[in-house]
């Protein structure tokens, strides 16, 4: 079945957004995108714990579990497997930049199609661009899935080439960061190493699942800084997001990886 | 007359904005404030050419200034002085960053308010706040004003004392960059600086106008690096921008200055 794409805002369907919506004025609010499958979203305890921090940290009261779970309810029908966007936004205000006594928050949630990856991608890996574009160093805003995402767009439209899943994204001191939509893991050895996100990038969920399940694969978890040269070194490569799960990557920047098995292990981990 | 907020989404007043669009999705547009008299734009060619040079930065196709112009003629009235905000966002499309192929902009004009500014704030000047927040370095956006602007408002969020007008933004090196809603002009002896915007900042078109009049005003014009430092040693410190003109820096960081009279001189030339 192929529904369009269909949307609640306050858990109504009938209007658009209010252009004084500071979400649209000056990308103040947060994001989660996730699966849904029979109905219910995908680790939503931990999406939702996420999008409370993301939310406290620009300081917006989330709407309650209750409330997104029932528009989740209203837009997703139990048969189908398909993409929950949740948008919360600071709500509308006049002009300028002080946040409104009065603003309520807004909330959004947008069904969508599930994507259709090829098969290839989970069983022979990926290939990943090296982006041109250095991300910027925010520690106030740094790990958050807000809506200021310009630096994404940019670095996702310096390839057109199909065969490139992702780019990875360095910041401005040649550390490796993430991709522009989804998080890295390098294995060294038994040590699975991801970036730290104190300064830039979006720390998903997806992220923090193999970080905590890491013991049980069997190796030793590492948040750390990771400069390029180190992630060339690494003995394998994967990437990851709350959509398509976990890919190993096979070639990027003049590096190719034989196939192994981390990125089908993690897989089936998410799956549990 | 006091009007309510009013708007045109494509030249519709009848619907709110697709939760789709990318505005709102990415901060994924750039924007326009400008005075409104007699139910002309001030300074239209200046701000149009922002507008199409902002455009033009993220590869977004600026809507011709007739449309806008139209717009602006619809939502205001030839009586009265008011203030337009013009947004342009790539328009609506589906999840993922990268650039869709048929994606149209979507054109935005909000008709806002005149602000009622104390006139002290013309004839004596006004108190800035030092902001914590450090604007990140991201050259491939800098000067631009785009929808990203969350560091604004993180910074705004900084005071809630009201004899603040602004507060100063400096950069991770201690360089001054602009204030959150103004730009920032120091003069010292017979030249007016105003820091450079190739790393961070919003270069805004009453900026432009200043630095192109000041060997009228009997100064010459220096756009470079400024160390809060140097800042605290200006002769004369103002800050401008399209609603309210320029206004003299009395306190700022432990310095006071006595009342001068660049701020009223710049007022005039603006005006003419």
């Amino acid at each position: 079945m192929t529904l369009t794409t269909q949307f609640l805002i306050n858990g109504k369907s009938d209007n658009g957004l209010s252009p004084l919506d500071r979400g649209l004025a000056y990308g103040d609010g947060v994001f989660r995108t996730l699966k849904v499958r029979q109905g219910l979203p995908d680790s939503w305890s931990l999406h939702y714990e996420k999008l409370k921090y993301d939310c406290g940290i620009l300081e917006i009261s989330c709407p309650d579990p209750e409330l997104l779970l029932a528009d989740i309810e209203r837009l997703f029908t139990p048969e189908e497997e398909a993409i929950a966007k949740i948008v919360i936004t600071r709500g509308a205000g006049h002009r300028g930049y002080a946040i409104p006594a009065a603003a309520r928050p807004t909330r959004i949630v947008i069904r969508e199609n599930n994507p259709h990856y090829p098969r290839d991608n989970f069983e022979h890996g990926v290939n990943l661009h090296l982006c041109n574009l250095r991300l910027s160093h925010q520690p106030r805003l740094a790990g958050i899935k807000h809506l200021n995402r310009l630096e994404n767009v940019m670095a996702r439209s310096e390839w057109s080439d199909g065969s490139l899943v992702d780019g990875v994204l360095l910041d401005q001191e040649d550390c490796v960061i993430e991709c522009t939509m989804s998080n890295l893991f390098a294995r060294m050895g038994k040590t699975l190493v991801t970036p730290s996100l104190d300064k830039c990038g979006v720390a998903g969920v997806t992220r923090q699942r193999i970080l905590d399940n890491a013991p049980y694969l069997g190796y030793e978890a590492e948040v750390r800084a990771l400069p390029l040269e180190q992630l060339m070194q690494a003995d394998e490569v994967i990437i990851c997001n709350s959509v398509f799960g976990a890919w190993q990557v096979r070639n990027f920047n003049n590096r190719k990886w034989p196939r192994q098995d981390l990125a089908s292990r993690i897989q089936t981990m998410l799956r549990e």
